[in-house]
């Protein structure tokens, strides 16, 4: 028997990304979102929803690009943090002691001591309702050579990412492999 | 020290969700999707893209409606059968033996086996590339009230609901309660 919860933003699992931008006077910020995901293979894209109330969303604007940051369990309270407290009141960067890398690629920084990120060109920003969903194109990836695998790909059980629940905002860590995938073609 | 992969839709963690149609005769299918996440708070709305190629997206199309069901990980076979193969040639709730439920709400169908589902009304179709995205406004979520936690709210540790690893094709599971969210407004 299932019970109604009505029209809620409710499902599981929701990333804990962080979103880095610079605004219009070069100022570095960065901003927890959990309304997220890739939206495209060709090109390679990654949609964000943002509130036009945020630093972030004008800051996407006038640049035309982001960064999208995947933070490690280590940086759970920074990460929390970033999602809590506006980029109009505080430096973040300075706040956390993280660092501010700019990219080479796109004009955005990323969080250096983070062990993933996405480097992203504005492609189009969409009004939905209280958010605006940006799709970037992926024009980079970046890991961490400490949370490659033997392959020398990124390991996700060395990266550690958080997922979000939402409505019950609980944050929980990744478990463990279950299977390779695209695999069974008979049941 | 960071590596560069290219532009590639790597990114972690990307949920494994299956979404529910029927098509113009009212056969349902469903099809698994890693490229989604919640994309606005208010109306509650979901993305999740889908290639031209198959079935789901011309289901959409016609039934302007789809369900995005969350199986837990006792269901990653079916899962992960479901996303191999096409609806154009096999009745895949006949093959799974899981239950096609019609929506009271939307013009599609869930598997009723599943503990989680979200009922969506198609708001916008956004061909980006390879994918299109539908956004999907969320009119219901519905879970098993055998995974509800205390508070009678739904409960990841008891949904398991699956995380899938781009490019190293890899499925895991969820971790375990790390924290409460919004709580750090300082560091």
């Amino acid at each position: 028997m299932k019970k109604s919860f009505g029209g809620k933003t409710l499902i599981y699992p929701t990333p804990v990304w962080v979103v880095g931008t610079y605004d219009a006077q070069g100022k570095a910020n960065v901003a927890t979102v959990a309304w997220g995901g890739i939206c495209c293979s060709k090109p390679p894209c990654v949609g964000i929803s943002l509130r036009a109330a945020t630093a972030t969303f004008h800051n996407i604007h006038a640049r035309k690009a982001f960064t999208v940051c995947v933070p490690s369990e280590k940086y759970l309270k920074e990460a929390d943090y970033f999602g809590v407290v506006s980029g109009k009141d505080v430096d973040k960067f300075a706040a956390s002691k993280l660092t501010a890398v700019r990219s080479q690629l796109v004009d955005a920084p990323y969080v250096g001591e983070f062990p993933m990120v996405l480097e992203c060109r504005l492609l189009k920003a969409t009004e939905i309702g209280l958010h605006t969903q940006f799709i970037g194109e992926i024009l980079d990836v970046k890991a961490e050579e400490s949370v490659l695998n033997a392959n020398g790909l990124p390991d996700i059980g060395k990266i550690k990412p958080i997922i979000f629940c939402p409505e019950i905002r609980h944050y929980y860590g990744t478990g463990s492999r279950l299977s390779d995938a695209f695999v069974v073609d008979r049941l």
